[in-house]
């Protein structure tokens, strides 16, 4: 991994790494001792925190899987029969989800009686391993997940193999429907200040009814709560390839403090990614317990009691390296705690609808000192 | 309930009922007895299934709720909070969420110490007493649940309120995200000749990538599982105002055929409004025992085990009239509970990524008599 955010790798590429994974077997196999070689998977073990990009990062620890080794066989065959596919999907120019992938390979090997997989928990596990052997996304080898998001604003996206051109603010209070893959999509013109990713959709719906884009040149992202990958890819190619500062407006609980997080720096078990997916200056402009104050929340009683597992969530979040350094945050976290209370964007909506699009996203945005980093 | 379709009301009319419901009030208060009335709730036991029209409907039984009734006084009390709060929201022209509903309603009565609201199952129960009181669907009173789904295809849509235009099929491989409510969007020119409900993402994302809307003329709509009601409206919406064939596709599971039963039936919990929201003449598509014959998906084991849950659903399924009185559901039932296995639309992916669009859907479409009912 480079320092430097990398860009995307061409089909070509893509197939001449997965090549170079085959030749290396082979040559194994006449060495006597096939094997793959891969980036471990991330856990909070081992991944670290690169303070100077501000991201999620996998140490660089290198696996190995051998071909004459028990317990190695089986996750080693699958591997070449998802290597194959993905090859063959390039190739051809097609996208296969997770589920079409599992059900493409799945099949019961004569004589031995044995299925290639069980699960596509099987199959989803050789796909990551083979994103961390040939250090590409599986977007780049045509695997993707379900998950759609949607897009608000004046932004005009092109499909690079349709001939298509739109402009997302001329399509109703729709929006358009972002795929779960982007790597088509070409980013055209843009006439927005910022982009605002909003994790629920009934807040982007608010925010679309006040017509809030329009009178603050912002553009609008959701992806219903965890963004999927596409949304992730196209926030991070929104702040890299257009300059666009990301602002992230999400629930002020332990869920909505995550999104944050992976927007900002990645995710773990995709932390060898990150550079494709992290958009390390995002600011958080979701709500706070400061909020609560400020916007007489409590006393309204617009707050929902901190639950068992709200707590727990909390106590990790307090730990994370990257919330661990700011102490912003750790002061949030306290006051959630002291409070035990969290609060919903929609919440806003106790003061009037028109609130969180006339005076509260504007106050934030406004005052840098407001935003928690 | 009339036999025949009820169209739109205007935001006039709507006004106008809720006004109604508030004279009559008053006019309770003078007369030392203020009820509201309306249809009772659906539930398995107080609708009919009318065999007539092959939907869903509520019996005719109708519920009051007395203010000077200890047990009623406070639902009462509430009913008369969200008609004020839906009358503002179609005075204003503004949409609220469910959610944001709950905000805006809930506060501490001075003096009482008590809360209009202690949680959001309170008011979307109460945001149905008013639809039953006022026979209007929330939409019309201007309050919708969060939910999105995406169209794709050859249609021209309107936002009568924005004169935005577009068409479909130029969004790339995205589609339009269509919202939770649809009322205020204009059908205009279509160029296919039938609507497919797709159930998952991935599916619909298979069938664009085939390029299946093209070469068959079809119009894609998927709703993520069981349509939300945005969907179901633009469904029925595109049957009766534009007299589409529509046909559904779904996984062949209890999860699936009821996925069809709600878009072809209406909902038992909302069985009052089947005749805005269900397609009665809808056809079914999707997967079925047969195909697993058919197709060899039993001989890839491309099929999953059914698990105690979906064998307790299916003898549900069984017994529903609408259900019950067709040969063809109940041999499909019979067969499931005796192979004891279900399948996935993406278990096709099993013959070839192109099966479903080349060979699976063509086939099914070109035969009414593989169709169920």
């Amino acid at each position: 991994m480079t320092g430097k955010f990398i860009e995307n790798i061409s089909p070509k590429e893509v197939i001449n790494r997965i090549k170079e994974l085959g030749d290396n077997i082979l040559k194994g196999f006449n060495d006597g001792n096939p094997i793959i070689s891969f980036a471990l998977r991330g856990n909070i073990k081992n991944i670290e925190y690169d303070e100077k990009y501000d991201i999620i990062k996998l140490k660089e620890k290198v696996g190995t899987r051998e071909f004459f080794n028990l317990g190695h066989v089986r996750r080693f065959t699958q591997t070449l029969l998802v290597a194959g596919l993905a090859k063959k999907l390039v190739e051809r120019d097609k996208t296969a989800s997770l589920r079409e992938v599992y059900y493409q390979l799945k099949h019961t090997i004569p004589m031995l009686n044995l299925n290639t997989f069980e699960k596509q928990e099987e199959s989803d596990a050789v796909i990551e391993d083979l994103e961390r052997a040939i250090k590409a996304i599986r977007e780049q080898f045509h695997i993707k997940a379900e998950g759609r998001g949607a897009i608000y604003g004046d932004i005009i996206l092109k499909d690079r193999k349709r001939n298509d051109e739109w402009n997302c603010a001329k399509l109703g209070r729709g929006g358009w429907s972002v795929p779960s893959t982007i790597e088509d999509v070409e980013i055209g013109d843009i006439n927005a200040d910022y982009v605002l990713v909003v994790e629920k959709e009934a807040m982007f719906d608010r925010l679309i009814e006040e017509r809030f884009p329009e009178k603050n040149k912002a553009i609008l992202i959701t992806g219903k709560g965890q963004p999927p990958r596409g949304i992730r890819r196209l926030v991070h190619r929104l702040r890299y390839e257009k300059n666009m500062p990301v602002y992230v407006f999400t629930d002020g609980d332990p869920a909505g403090y995550y999104i944050y997080s992976v927007i900002k720096r990645g995710s773990m078990n995709l932390s060898q990614f990150s550079e494709l997916l992290a958009t390390p200056d995002a600011k958080y402009i979701g709500m706070t317990m400061d909020d609560v104050e400020n916007y007489n929340l409590l006393k309204k009683g617009a707050v929902v009691g901190l639950e068992e597992w709200d707590i727990k969530r909390l106590n990790e979040l307090q730990n994370y390296p990257w919330f661990k350094k700011s102490k912003d945050w750790q002061r949030q976290f306290k006051k959630m705690l002291s409070l035990k209370i969290k609060v919903e964007q929609d919440a806003l909506a106790a003061n009037s609808l028109e609130f969180v699009a006339d005076t509260y996203l504007p106050e934030k945005i406004s005052k840098p000192e407001k935003m928690l980093n």
